[in-house]
C-alpha cells in the first residue's frame, strides 16, 4: 500500500470587494464577510477543509492590508501560515508563493488550492471529491482542476472541455482536459451546454507541489525565475524582503491562463457537490432562505439595530445593518444598507454594481470604495 | 372711506408627520422640515404672509411637543403668539383658541386662518387673493373659504360647489357656497371636474373673528361652551389651566365639518395662485427641480455628508441625509434616507407610507414613528 499523501491546502484570499458593494469594500472584501451564514466565507472555507488537514497544513495567501482581518477570522491557523502579498498579482504568483512554502516543508506534498469565497454547502461531497483528486495527484504528475457541471450558459466563468478518460479513482473518472475556453459569449456558452462535454472551471486545483513548480518553470519561465528567490527565503527572516523583490517585478497573471491552458499534463475531475461562487447580490438572493413572498432578508436580527420591514414586496434581497429598512410595493429589488452607503437596484442588474464603483472613482468619492 | 381692516393671521401648525416618513416623524412633522426649499414650511408660511401683517399679529397654534421647534423656526413671532394645544383636537378647537386671543385684542378684527404646510410659490398672487377676501370679510359677515380650481379628480380633498355670485371685490367675484362635499370617490371627483362648478376646499379661511365665534356658537354650541372659559383666560396667567380644562372635554372636530358645512353665511373666493399641499413623496417629486433624467434629488449638498449617485435611473425622488445613496437602474422610485430609517417604494404608491407606520405600531417599533 502506498504511503498516505501529505496534503497541504492553500486558500487564495487576496481579492478586493466589488460585487457586494456597499457591504464589501476595498478593505473589507467578500471573504471576510458573513455573506451566506453567520460566519465569514474564509472561516467557512477553513472549517470545510479542516477534517482533511490540520491547521498547520493550511496556508492562506492574502494582501498585507487584509492580514489582520483574516487573522481574526481564523485564529486557529498559525500566524506563519498567513502569507501576505505586497500587492495582488493574480493567482499564478500567489500559488507560487504558497508552493515554495509547501515545497520547503515537504517536497513530495500534494497541494490543494482553493478560493476563499465560494459557497459549498455539501461539505462531505466536497471533501470526497478532494480526496479523489488527491489520490489521483499522488499517483500521477497531473495538474488537476475541479470541473463543475454547468447549470446555465454563464458568460462569467471559464469553461473546460473534457477529453478522454485517463484514469479512475473509486469509480470516479478522471478526464484529460482537451481545451480551456475563457469567458465565452452567451451564444458560445449555450453551445457548450448543448454539447455536454464542457464544464465550468472552478478555480480549485490539486497537484503535487513539485509538478506545479515544474509546470510554472515550463509555462511561465520568467515568473519562475522571479519567484525563485523565495525558494530559500520562505520561512526565514529574509522572506519579507524577498517577497517585495519578487512581487515588484513579477508578472500579474492567472494560473488558468498562465499555466493550466499551456501545460500538457492537465486533468479534470467533476465536482460531486453543488457549488456557487456567489458572485453578485442576485446570486446571494438565489441561495439565501426567503420569506413567503420570496424576499431574502439579510442581517436583520430580532434584537439587533438593523431592522427590515416589507409590505407588499416580493423577490427582493434586503439587508439592514444599523437602520430600519422599509420596503413597500417593490419587486425583485436589491436594497442594501451597509456602513456609510445605501444601494437600490433591480435584482437582475446587480452585476452592474461595478459601474457604481467606477462612478465613485470618477467623482473622487473614494471614501465609499 | 372705510377704516383699514385689522388683520390677524392664525397659522395651524399642530399636525403630526406621517406622509413624509421617514423624514417626517411624530415629533418632527412636515411643517418644520425644509421639504420644498432650504427653509422649513412654517418659516415659508410666515414669510409669505409677513408683507400683509406684522409679527405680533401672527398667531401660530401648535402642539406642546412641537412648541420649541416652531419657536426656533420663526423667532420673529412673539413667544406669546405661539399657542400650544394640550392635545390635537382637529381644526375647530384650534381656531376657537386663536379666535379668543384675537377677539380679546381686537373684537372687530379680520382673522385669516392658514395651514402651515402648503406650497404656494406665487407669494404676490397669494397675498392678492387674501386682500380681496379680507376686503370682502370686512364688509360682510360671511365666512370665506378659498377655493382651488381642481387640476385632477383628487379623492383626498374636500370639494366646494360654488353658488351664485354674492359680491365682487376689484372685479373678483365672491360666490355663495352651495354645498360642501367631503372626500369623494374617484367617479364622483371626475363628475365634479366635468361639471366645472366644484373647487377644492383649501383649508384657508378669512372671516371677522366675531362672525366666526358667532358661527361656532350656532353650529357647535357645546364646543363654544367648552372653550368659553378661554375668553377671559387668554393672555392671563390662567390661560394654561383654562386651556387644559377646555381641551380635556372638548370635541375633536374639523372646522369644515363642524362649522363651514353647517353655517348659512359661507362664501368662496377662487385662489389666484398655484397651490400644492405636498401631501406625499410623489407630490414632492412633482414640484422639485429635476435632473435631465427626471430624478429629483433632495438634501444632497456638494460638500455635505449626504450624497446621491444615480446611474441609468429616471423619475426617482432620492433623498440622502448622511450617507451615500446609490440608485442604479431604477424607475419612478422613492428612495429616502432619514435618521435611523430608510424607505424604498414606487413613486405611485407613496401615499401608502401610512401602512408602514401602522405596521411599525403593530410590531412595537415605536422608536421609528
Amino acid at each position: 500500500m502506498a504511503p498516505k499523501p501529505k496534503v497541504y491546502v492553500t486558500i487564495m484570499a487576496g481579492g478586493g470587494g466589488t460585487r457586494f458593494w456597499p457591504w464589501s469594500r476595498e478593505e473589507r472584501p467578500k471573504q471576510i464577510l458573513p455573506i451566506i451564514s453567520g460566519q465569514s466565507m474564509i472561516r467557512e472555507t477553513v472549517n470545510r477543509i479542516r477534517p482533511l488537514v490540520p491547521p498547520e497544513k493550511i496556508f492562506i495567501v492574502t494582501s498585507s492590508s487584509q492580514l489582520g482581518q483574516i487573522r481574526r477570522q481564523v485564529p486557529q491557523i498559525p500566524a506563519g501560515n498567513l502569507l501576505a502579498e505586497p500587492e495582488g498579482k493574480n493567482t499564478a504568483p500567489c500559488l507560487c508563493l504558497a508552493a515554495w512554502h509547501i515545497q520547503k516543508l515537504s517536497p513530495d506534498a500534494i497541494m490543494v488550492a482553493l478560493p476563499a469565497d465560494h459557497h459549498i454547502s455539501d461539505h462531505k461531497g466536497f471533501r470526497r471529491t478532494l480526496k479523489i483528486a488527491v489520490e489521483f495527484a499522488s499517483r500521477q504528475n497531473f495538474l488537476i482542476t475541479l470541473g463543475l457541471r454547468p447549470t446555465a450558459p454563464e458568460t462569467g466563468y471559464g469553461y473546460i472541455q473534457q477529453g478522454e478518460i485517463i484514469g479512475r479513482v473509486k469509480n470516479t473518472p478522471v478526464f484529460k482536459v482537451k481545451a480551456f475556453r475563457e469567458k465565452p459569449t452567451r451564444q458560445k456558452a449555450r453551445a457548450f451546454l448543448r454539447q455536454g462535454d464542457y464544464l465550468w472551471n472552478s478555480g480549485m486545483f490539486v497537484w503535487k507541489v513539485s509538478a506545479f513548480l515544474k509546470a510554472v518553470k515550463k509555462c511561465l519561465p520568467v515568473l519562475y525565475e522571479d519567484t525563485l528567490i523565495l525558494k530559500k527565503a520562505v520561512g526565514t527572516s529574509r522572506e519579507r524582503s524577498a517577497l517585495k523583490k519578487a512581487y515588484a517585478c513579477c508578472q500579474s497573471i492567472s494560473v488558468d491562463y498562465g499555466v493550466m491552458e499551456k501545460a500538457a499534463n492537465v486533468a479534470m475531475i467533476e465536482a460531486q457537490f453543488p457549488w456557487d461562487d456567489v458572485g453578485s447580490w442576485s446570486a446571494l438572493w438565489s441561495i439565501r432562505p426567503k420569506d413567503q413572498n420570496g424576499n431574502a432578508c439579510v442581517g436583520s436580527k430580532p434584537d439587533g439595530r438593523g431592522k427590515i420591514l416589507t409590505i407588499d414586496s416580493s423577490g427582493c434581497l434586503i439587508r439592514a445593518e444599523k437602520k430600519l429598512v422599509a420596503v413597500l410595493g417593490m419587486k425583485d429589488t436589491i436594497v442594501v444598507e451597509a456602513g456609510d452607503a445605501f444601494l437600490v437596484c433591480p435584482r437582475q442588474r446587480s452585476q452592474e454594481v461595478r459601474q457604481i464603483l467606477k462612478e465613485l472613482k470618477n467623482k473622487g468619492w473614494k471614501e465609499y470604495l
